[in-house]
C-alpha cells in the first residue's frame, strides 16, 4: 500500500497576515514525520469562509488532513462547519460533550461573576460535531475531533500551541490513526544535537559522507547556535544512515550534546540532580532568560535555586556586592565583572553551582572596544570554574537568546567535563 | 475591479518537516497587507516535484503569486522550470544574465581554488527563465523573476530570508506589480488593544455590532489574556468600522489599553520614563519571565535597574528578606507574600516601583487550598500599592506566560490609575 499523504492547515488571519508567527505547522509537520508521515504540505490559512471552505475541501482528499485553529465559540470559527460540509456530514450536537462543556463555562461563569446566559450559545456550538466525529479531549472549552471519512483521516485540534500540543497523544492513541499511521513504512530516528559547529560545515559533511538517500533523510536546523540534526531511516536505510552519522561524529563528535530531545536546559538539571548540586544565575543583558528557561521544566524546584536579574550597575553590586572598583575599572560587560557575578551569586543564594551572563545586546550602547554582540559569561562551582567570550552576531533578540542558550551549554560544560579540564 | 488576490508559496523540505521555522510567508504577508493585498494563503510545500508541481500550478491561479526557494544551482531546485511549465512558456537562457552570473561564479571558483567547469552547469540553470520573465536582481547567483501571465503577476525570489528581503523591494518598484497592487482599494487599519474581556465577549459584541461587512474586515486575537482587535477599513468603511470601535469601546473601555502595537512591557517601561520612575521586579514561579520581557525593549535599561528571581523559599527570604514566619504562616505562594516580595525588591534595588509575581505553575507543586494555576501578584509604588489573586488556566508554559503578561498589566494599571483609586 503506498505511503499516505498528509496534510497540514492551520487557520487564522492573524497568520495568514504574517502578524504572529505559526508555531503549529511546524510542531504538527515534526509530530508527523516522527511518525514516518512527511507532511505533502502545510497551508496557512486565514478565517474568511470562501478561501477556508475551499482548502479544507482540498485537504480532505489527502490520507491524513490535520487541522489547527477555528474551534473557538464564535461565528467565525468554522473549521468544524466547514469539514462537515466537505465530508458531506450533518451537523449533531454531541450531548455528553455538551454537558462537559457547559460544566466548564459556568465555572468559568461564576468565576468571571457573569451570567451563564453569555456563555449558552457558544457552549452549544462548541458541542456540535460532524456525525460520526469523536471528541478527543477539550482545550478549555473546544474540544478536538477527529473524524474517519471514505478511509482517510481528518483531525481538528485548538490553535492555542499549548493546548493542540496537550491533546496531540490523545490523537496518536486513538486506533483509527493508529491504523493510519500502520500503513507508514516503518522508519527509525536518530538524534543528534552538536553545539559549535556551523551549519554549512555539518551540511558539508553530510554531503561528502555521500548526503541523503538509500533509504536515509536527514534534517539539518541551526537554533540559537545549536545544530539540531535528524536522521530518518527506512527499513535497508542502515548502510547509508550509518556512514553519515559515523562522518558526523568523526568530525564534531567533540561537539555532540545530545543524543535525544532534551533541551540543554533539562540537560543541565539533571546533571546537577544527579549529583546532589543546587544551581543560580546572575543575569545582567539577558534580563531573566536563563532563569526563565531553567523554570520551563517541570520539577526545576529541586535544583534552581534562584537569581539576580542585575540589569543596572547598582544592582550588580548592591545585591550581588560586585566590587564598585571592578565595574568602574573593567566595565560592567567585562570577563572580571562576570567572573565575579558568577562567584558571588553562588554565595549569596548558597548554592553549588551558578553562572552569569554580561553583554551588550544592543542596538545601542556599543563601542570600538565593547562591541554590540559582546557577552561574558561564567561558571563557577566548588570543582572550577569555566569563563567564555562571545562576539555575537544578529539582533538584540537573537543576541539575548544566543547568549542565554550558551550560558547553558557553559555549565553543562562545568558539569561534564574531568576535573583537571580547565580549558574553557 | 475585484481585490486581487494574493498567494505566497514557501518552498523547501526542511520547512515542510518542520525543522525550521518559515520566516519568508510572514514577512511577505506582513509585505503584502501593507500594500493592501491580504494573502489568501500561505502554502509551505517540500522540493519534492509532484507536489511542487500541483502547488505551483493552482498558485498560478491567483492575481498575485509569490513564491520563495527553489532558485538555486542543482537539480532540486525547481520552481523555474514549474512555473513555466504551469504558465505554458518555453525556457530560454537570457544572455546578459548569463554573463552576470559568470562573472560571480568565475569569482567564487578562483577564491575557492576549483575548476570554472564544476559551476557552468549551474550557471546556466540559473540564467534560465521563463519567456517573457524579467530578471529583478540577484541574490548570490540566484535571480529574482517577475513573469506577467495572463492578467496575472508571478514573483519567484530566493530562499534565504536576508536575500529575499533584499530584493523585495525591487519587485514593489517594478512598473508590472505596481499596477496590479494600484487595483487594490485602499485600507486603513486601527488597531484596539483590550485587557481582560474574553475573546468570546468581545466576538459578541462585534456581531451585535454588525459584525463585519460594508468595507470593515476585523480580527480578534486572544494572546495570554490580552485580546487584540485589528480593524481593517476600506474606503466607504467607515460607518460600519466606526459602529464596530463604538460598541467595543462603550462595552469594554475601561480595558482597553493600547491604540498601538506596543507591547505591555513597552508601555510599562514609557510610562516610568515619563515620570522618571526606575523599576524592578520580583518572580519566583515565572522564572524571570517578566524581567526577560522587560528588557526585551530597547532602551529598558534606563527604567529597568533588575531584580530577584526568588524560586526557592531560601532566596526570597535570604536575599528579599522576606520574613521567615510569613513563609511559613501563609506558605510561598499567598497575597501576604507577594506583598512582601513587591516591598521587599522595592527597597531592596533602590527603586522606585516594584511588581512580584507568586504561584503554582504545576503539573505537581498543588493542593486543594492551593491549586495549580494559582498566582498572586503585587506591584507597589511611593503613591500605592496593588495585590490581584489570579486563577489561570492551561499548561505550565500557558500560566507561566499569563501571569507574566497580568503582571506587566498590574504595573501598567498601578502607574495609570488615579491616586486615590485602591480597587484591585
Amino acid at each position: 500500500m503506498a505511503q499516505p499523504r498528509a496534510v497540514v492547515v492551520v487557520t487564522g488571519s492573524e497568520l495568514v497576515r504574517g502578524a504572529r508567527q505559526d508555531l503549529n505547522g511546524p510542531f504538527l509537520a515534526r509530530e508527523l514525520l516522527e511518525l514516518g508521515l512527511e507532511p505533502a504540505e502545510i497551508v496557512v490559512v486565514g478565517d474568511g469562509p470562501e478561501e477556508l471552505e475551499r482548502v479544507i475541501a482540498e485537504a480532505l482528499e489527502a490520507d491524513i488532513a490535520v487541522f489547527s485553529g477555528g474551534l473557538g465559540p464564535t461565528h467565525d470559527d468554522r473549521t468544524v462547519e466547514l469539514i462537515a460540509k466537505a465530508a458531506g456530514r450533518a451537523l449533531r450536537i454531541v450531548p455528553e460533550l455538551e454537558s462537559d462543556i457547559e460544566a466548564i463555562s459556568r465555572a468559568v461563569a461564576e468565576r468571571l461573576g457573569r451570567p451563564y446566559a453569555d456563555f449558552s450559545h457558544g457552549v452549544r456550538k462548541q458541542a456540535t460535531l460532524p456525525d460520526g466525529a469523536v471528541a478527543l479531549g477539550l482545550a478549555g472549552t473546544a474540544p478536538a475531533l477527529l473524524l474517519e471519512h471514505d478511509g482517510r483521516v481528518v483531525v481538528a485540534l485548538p490553535g492555542p500551541p499549548g493546548e493542540l500540543r496537550r491533546l496531540w497523544p490523545n490523537v496518536v492513541a486513538h486506533e483509527t490513526f493508529r491504523r493510519m499511521v500502520e500503513r507508514t513504512r516503518r522508519r527509525t530516528h536518530r538524534v543528534l544535537r552538536f553545539f559549535g559547529p556551523s551549519e554549512s560545515a555539518v551540511a558539508r559533511a553530510l554531503a561528502e559522507a555521500g548526503g541523503e538517500g538509500d533509504g536515509a533523510e536527514v534534517t539539518v536546523c541551526a537554533r540559537d547556535l545549536e545544530i539540531h540534526v535528524d536522521l530518518f531511516v527506512e527499513p535497508g536505510g542502515e548502510p547509508r544512515a550509518g556512514a553519515l552519522q559515523a562522518e558526523l561524529l568523526e568530525r564534531f563528535g567533540h561537539q555532540l550534546f545530545a543524543e535525544d530531545e532534551r533541551p540543554v536546559e533539562e540537560l543541565v538539571l539533571d546533571l546537577c540532580r544527579g549529583r546532589g548540586l543546587t544551581l543560580a544565575t546572575a543575569e545582567s543583558c539577558t534580563g531573566g532568560l536563563v532563569g526563565a528557561r531553567l523554570t520551563s521544566v517541570v520539577g526545576a524546584s529541586d535544583v534552581y535555586a534562584g537569581g539576580v536579574v542585575a540589569y543596572a550597575n547598582a544592582v550588580k553590586a548592591a545585591q550581588l556586592g560586585v566590587p564598585e572598583e571592578l565595574l568602574a575599572r573593567h566595565g560592567a560587560v567585562s570577563a572580571e565583572v562576570a567572573e565575579s557575578m558568577a562567584q558571588r551569586v553562588r554565595v549569596a543564594l548558597g548554592v553549588d553551582v551558578s553562572v552569569s551572563v554580561t553583554g551588550v545586546a544592543g542596538p545601542a550602547g556599543g563601542t570600538p572596544e565593547k562591541p554590540v554582540g559582546l557577552v561574558f559569561l561564567h561558571a563557577a562551582s566548588a570543582d572550577g570554574e569555566l569563563g567564555q567570550r562571545l562576539e555575537l552576531p544578529g539582533d538584540r533578540e537573537a543576541i539575548r537568546a544566543r547568549a542565554a542558550v550558551t550560558a547553558l551549554h557553559l555549565l553543562r560544560r562545568l558539569l561534564t567535563r574531568s576535573g583537571t579540564d580547565t580549558r574553557d
